[in-house]
């Protein structure tokens, strides 16, 4: 019987520095996919839910939300890069570009940036850069990342050791204002917002209220919707044997259920502008309550009148409602004196938005 | 580190009757929407599902469904209303009112008409009166409802006592029949209904054959895609530690879960035209299995031979169906002999719906 | 106290061989709907999903996927048919044919084509030929089903023993080539297949690697979509006394999921033709895990030379992954001799697909 049709997806020996891949299964994204994304996420950003809050802000119609489509850009490039992926490792100069709407369809290309070996002799680290284009081959989101990749053969060290060197975030020029964007009728009453740009101060914390417990059949509907097929967040046969003994929740649920909570306070935030960087701490499964605060890092003059961004580090805890039970975002292990997250935070990211300035 | 971001949602002290509450984050209805409703609730009225039926009787195309309108709406108010709710107490006058198509945009305004204290010192009641406009600025739904609200201090007695009267019912001259309706192509055979206004007696009751069992993916999903963000429906750690002990069902979704239950013996509704008194008896939780019958109150003649008025009382029940096991609407305390809803009640609605006359 | 308007279905007694019955409830399909089957079965075949590739093979958008409309057309009979049956008992002759887009309208009609008695005396079996239409009246799929349902009056004999012959397999000249397909710009990069029709040789069996799985607001969610309401998907009160112990997973979804799984390896496949028999071998329920494999039955040559047909089975195993942990299909009983199904196999599907030719 052959196995000649049974897909495996690449290991780590598969990929090769300078490569260049192009993805399968182009997606429209639909109306569909913004009342799901709301009934997932719970999302309540006017640009994204109010067609004339939209269209007074210059824009055609409501847009796709900033992490919708990553998500869909992310999901189109998960069979060739992470179907046998233990776990994402990190983000970097992750830039969000040119406005998505309903009907567009997404794409996505990666290059193999870097690989390296790692201290096991199971898995390597591979970094690469992934584009995702739309219908008319403009650039709507491109990334860098890089994850654990398992070896098709455990032990057999390839010599690799070419890790990249890459941005410590998204640097201001590189920052997209949507050139469509008018702020001068923006709403207020609409977001339900008091503050803007001048407002947020750098060292302020902001805890936020909500928290949502997690549901295997609401993170395997969301993650099935982006066609991210990666084994280890649908198969609980599989996942039972396991370390972590269940499936694992896809991390970038994790930031869309923490984004939906940090938006209580962060009301008049217009759009993710990019992720400078982004680590899941510690994994999540069905049955974790998330709560969230986010830290105010640097409040960006971006040398105009109307709006300004904002720099903010979104941290993201289980179990534990962080603003009646603060905690240490990292901890030392007394034996080792390492520093790692503390065994709560599930998500530690750090990304910039574009907010509206006092007129 | 300042709280000045942080989103407490309004208290008991902090209502000021006669004061107007404009609610943010309009919301475009979209396709998506529609089909969301049907995979939460089976609705099967053709009206919200099949655009030839829809276009047969007048209107532009399918139309969305009246609850879900109504969640639309209450969805607005809650951030403002009832954050600090522990409970909802009832609506009155409720009428349903232009008609709603997909892509029109929702938006609600509150007025504080009522307030006042209870016996318990760290609670009281607050009454509002509700209006959901369409981008037109067409009103599409208007309630009243009143809640339970937290007090900021609990204890701190405000001298409150300003209970307003409320209509008993929605007065026939206020039944909204869509102009556009035209009943004279009204196809049964689409509907599968075989009984008309004159069918109906009161006194009557239709026992529905189906129960359906609640899941907390489900309740979350739908409380999400109406962005009511009331905490108690989606944080289980908080809820573990409530008299409850576990996330409450937003009464909404018990109401919706009711109304596509009843469908079977009323398949010949057009619409629900105004609810007179609704009532959450007891809570639902996951794991629940509801159960619903329906009482015939009242032939409404509407003065035309085309349509006619039907008065309901739609009782929802947990976990066990009344149909093989009646039980009394209410139940006495043999302690107190007050009087109140059998504990397995968790909806008493009593409301009136438009459906045809025979021909 | 009336039971008059208690819907009960019809029972074994009220079928009548040759009555045709026009179902209620015609579905207008929604781009929510195409999202939902996204989100609940994870597809990632374009023609459902990329409004280019669909028009570059000559479809005027994407096209609704071929089990959605199956489902739907499914779901408008349940009502009618099986809302009193146990059990369906198989497929035949079932053909897809025209092409579905969103915004096109669902109607079925179904003609009771056989009936007969059983070993068991309070049910019988009764077939049907049942056929989905658009609104412009042109046949979007049809199918002869059987289905074991309950007697009215169990134990009284009816005497029916009028079981009808039915093909055997989808003739070839009844399987519906799109007239609008035109494979010339049949984009490879866009499906990420490698294989096509001459590369699958009848006798290879093709292990998907994928395992799902299932929860029970999927599964719920995903039959309320179709508005099929039969009561043992959804009351968990009822079926705890059913010999199964809890609701049972709805045929139609473990088709859905399994064509999910099967994807991986059959990248290429342009839509589903016909199914030429398929049996629910065994019943599914929340916390199985499904997993497929895909035996190559049959290449069939329609004469053209851009496109083929393939004949396949598509096996659905729960709880084991028969790719590493290989079963027969079939067992014997030791003491009676009988061969049936394995009791993990939950689907037997024998199908026949469209994939494109090598040029």
């Amino acid at each position: 019987m052959t196995e000649a049709k049974r897909t495996t997806g690449n290991f780590f020996e598969d990929f090769k520095v300078g490569s260049k891949i192009l993805h399968a299964v182009p997606r429209t994204v639909l109306e569909g996919d913004m009342s799901l994304y709301i009934a997932l996420y719970g999302d309540r950003r006017p640009l994204h839910c109010a067609r004339e809050f939209a269209q007074s802000l210059g824009f055609q119609r409501e847009t796709v939300h900033d992490m919708l489509v990553f998500h869909m850009v992310f999901g189109r490039a998960v069979p060739d890069v992470s179907l046998n992926s233990p776990a994402n490792l990190g983000y970097a100069d992750v830039r969000f570009l040119q406005t998505v709407y309903p009907g567009d369809t997404l794409r996505a290309e990666t290059e193999v940036i870097g690989k390296r070996e790692t201290s096991r002799p199971d898995v390597g680290i591979v970094w690469v850069h992934t584009k995702g284009f739309n219908q008319r081959d403009e650039v709507v989101l491109q990334f860098y990342r890089w994850a654990m990749v398992n070896k098709r053969e455990p032990g057999v060290a390839t010599g690799d050791d070419d890790a990249p060197e890459l941005p410590e975030r998204v640097a201001t020029e590189n920052l997209h204002i949507p050139p469509e964007l008018m702020i001068d009728r923006f709403d207020a009453v609409a977001t339900g917002g008091r503050f803007f740009w001048e407002d947020y101060d750098p060292g302020e914390r902001i805890n936020h209220p909500q928290g949502i417990t997690i549901e295997d059949a609401e993170h395997q509907m969301a993650t099935r919707l982006y066609q991210n097929n990666a084994r280890v967040h649908f198969n609980e046969q599989l996942q039972k044997k396991s370390r972590l003994g269940t499936r694992i929740v896809y991390g970038g649920h994790v930031i869309s259920v923490c984004h939906g909570i940090c938006h209580d306070g962060l009301e008049n935030v217009v759009r993710i502008l990019g992720f400078n960087a982004g680590a899941h701490a510690n994994p999540t499964v069905a049955g974790d309550t998330l709560f969230a605060w986010t830290d105010v890092l640097e409040r960006i003059d971006l040398g105009r009148p109307d709006v300004g961004a904002l720099r903010l580090r979104l941290v993201g805890v289980k179990n534990l409602d962080p603003s009646e039970e603060p905690i240490d975002l990292k901890v030392k292990d007394p034996a080792t004196g390492r520093e790692s997250h503390h065994p709560n935070v599930v998500l530690d990211l750090d990304y910039t938005v574009l907010i509206p300035r006092r007129r």
